[in-house]
């Protein structure tokens, strides 16, 4: 794997380029796309703004910040260190839902330059996808980000993970025969896909909620460990305000979701919980728990974020479609409707006659996901009032579908 | 051309995108393009920074970057109205040197903020062109970016228009059978590009060198319209300190450089010149002279800015070459010896027996100028020790003219 990874790299040189879309074979083919034929469009958008979305690539391209804080499973590498990742993340974009995304790895960690900088760099961009950035920064840039730009930010370390279990829960809640209104989920990782997971659950209903790190049980007035980020958790969830290790709150949970690190999760805790418990065990590369384990001690479900396993919680199923339809419809925001309407879209792939415990998340190469999340988002974005063009979401999923560049 | 202009950029929504150099197809290809594999080149650079160099575009990135306050004959129009141009940029640079290159339009005007920006992105890229920013501000970004950044930064606008500019000067002066070190140049206008092409004709071994702006000649001293800039000028060129108009200056002198305004150099200022002398009138689009006009008054060779006459003064005849030259072997920066073969390789190009009043300087589509033009410039580089790879130029020239992608 190592061989062939770095070969692949080192032999392309990267793995994105930039490709022209015009021909410039002649005078007149250059006085047409640069001067002097090119004072025309940019008359046109200094007269009026909104036509850089027209005469641009700025309403299908996206840049994919990183600091290098918190890359992968490889903590604070820097931002050369990050850049492969990002080109990556670029390539998935182009490939999975045509988006044009170019990577900015950003030589500084400090989070008001960060800021700043992403803010200097909105004309250009439709979209802002934040990566690999630790935090709390990663919080604090994207809620600022998300208050001072008219393009949409999305933290997808957060939002991706967090989107794909939710549309992952859906399905194997329909398995088990639960009600997300019913059901108490803990959650070990405090991190930023932790926190992200836990809000949109809370969003779509359920009511039971304990998140857990390294010292317990996250609870309001709990006098050691704490910080900003989870005295807001503690306020929003654990309304008995619990006390106590994993072990103590996971018994007779229904679901647990695993973003925190190999192995915390043991047999006995899987049959210490409800009937029929669904487990996300998303560390990576190792699990919190097995699935064979984890089936072994009664679960019903149980996804990971590994391929190599059923039910693969991977962001790829999400952040494509998500900015694709918020490009179509040239949102301001990625808002929690949008973000519902993804895991809808996600969740709904599967019919319930092909439901069954190894196979409630579509795999990522299944051609319908991203279009299909790119039609409900740009639904979602007009529904919700922060689309600044109608589109009809079918003509979205259409074009998408004939334009498939994967299998 | 209005319409068609538009439509080319509507139809095309911008001119540039973004393309995945690998195929993604398999479980296998994501995980080696992606993660887990992508951790190797991760890890890598992490422990050596300069194989950023080997397994990410950085080598072939340059970032084409403008706060869009003085785009083409528009002015400062912002970085929404600047965008055109600088996917436009970008396009000559795939297209004439095969390197990839990327619009960065700020949204800032701030000369602090803008290089604080621009170092934050360098990460991304192997070199940055400035393009399109008002003077001071323009000189005080480059001069503190090419100290402060590890890699090449070129203003464009200034050197570009120089280069091309001293290699119609070195052709003319043969046709005319004078010398670089005997003449005497007079140039009209102090802004970016007036300033550079002064700058690189004393670098190059002309000792009589007056510039005028629109007050007339500036010397050392003069008690009106001086700014830091003009004074550096005043100090390096009019050793005689003459005073006067553009008209009383320009008499006697071999060599008239125009960057200034429509019809400011009259056919009885050309007849007031030595014999044969050269004029070089790139005001855009209507040139300080029309041709027909200077020749009638004598002038012995005429270069504008415009392609429907001859000698077209053609930045793209400059920077595509020079960057990839650079580029290739990993340049720190773009020095003036590199400037100067830049000038060279653009000048040889037309050989002594082709040589002729009307073909002083290569068509902008002649495909062996930027291969020429990236040989000699990685040739600089690595003589005077700029360069951090050590590179065969022909290599770099057959490479480059088995690629061409024009005609």
């Amino acid at each position: 794997m190592r061989e062939a990874a770095l070969k692949l790299h080192r032999e392309n040189r990267g793995k994105i380029r930039v490709e022209s879309k015009v021909s410039l074979k002649s005078t007149e083919d250059l006085s047409l796309a640069y001067s002097p034929g090119v004072a025309e469009p940019c008359k046109d958008i200094f007269d009026n703004r909104q036509k850089v979305y027209e005469y641009t690539v700025k309403g299908n391209m996206v840049a994919v910040v990183s600091d290098g804080s918190a890359v992968l499973g490889l903590g604070n590498i820097g931002p050369e260190g990050a850049l492969p990742v990002m080109e990556g993340k670029a390539v998935l974009f182009k490939s999975f839902a045509g988006v044009d995304a170019f990577p900015i790895c950003l030589n500084t960690q400090d989070p008001e330059e960060i800021i700043k900088t992403v803010k200097y760099l909105e004309p250009t961009f439709g979209g802002i996808n934040l990566e690999d950035i630790a935090a709390p920064n990663c919080f604090i840039i994207e809620e600022r980000l998300k208050q001072e730009l008219s393009i949409p930010v999305f933290h997808d370390d957060q939002h991706g993970t967090a989107i794909v279990t939710a549309a992952g829960l859906l399905n194997a809640l329909k398995i088990v025969g639960k009600k997300m209104e019913d059901i108490s989920v803990v959650a070990n990782g405090a991190g930023a896909a932790g926190i992200a997971i836990i809000k949109l659950l809370l969003f779509m209903g359920v009511k039971e909620v304990i998140m857990c790190d390294s010292k317990g049980a996250i609870y309001e007035g709990r006098p050691f460990g704490m910080n900003p980020i989870k005295e807001e958790i503690a306020r929003i969830t654990n309304q008995r305000k619990v006390e106590g290790t994993l072990a103590d709150v996971l018994k007779g949970a229904d679901v647990f979701i695993g973003v925190s690190v190999a192995g915390s999760l043991t047999l006995e805790m899987v049959r210490s919980m409800n009937d029929n418990p669904i487990i996300f065990a998303m560390a990576n590369p190792v699990p919190e728990i097995m699935p064979d384990l984890a089936k072994e001690a009664g679960a019903a479900v149980v996804g990971t974020g590994r391929s190599d396993f059923p039910n693969q919680v991977n962001n790829v199923l999400a952040f494509p479609g998500i900015f694709r339809g918020a490009l179509e419809v040239m949102a301001t925001d990625i808002n929690e409707e949008m973000k519902l309407a993804a895991v809808r879209a996600i969740a709904d792939l599967i019919r319930d006659e092909e439901l069954k415990p190894d196979y409630i998340i579509p795999s990522p190469f299944d051609p319908r996901v991203a279009p299909h999340v790119a039609a409900e988002v740009a639904k979602a974005a007009m529904d919700t009032g922060v689309a600044r063009k109608e589109i009809d979401p079918e003509q979205i999923k259409g074009q998408m579908l004939s334009a498939v560049q994967i299998l």
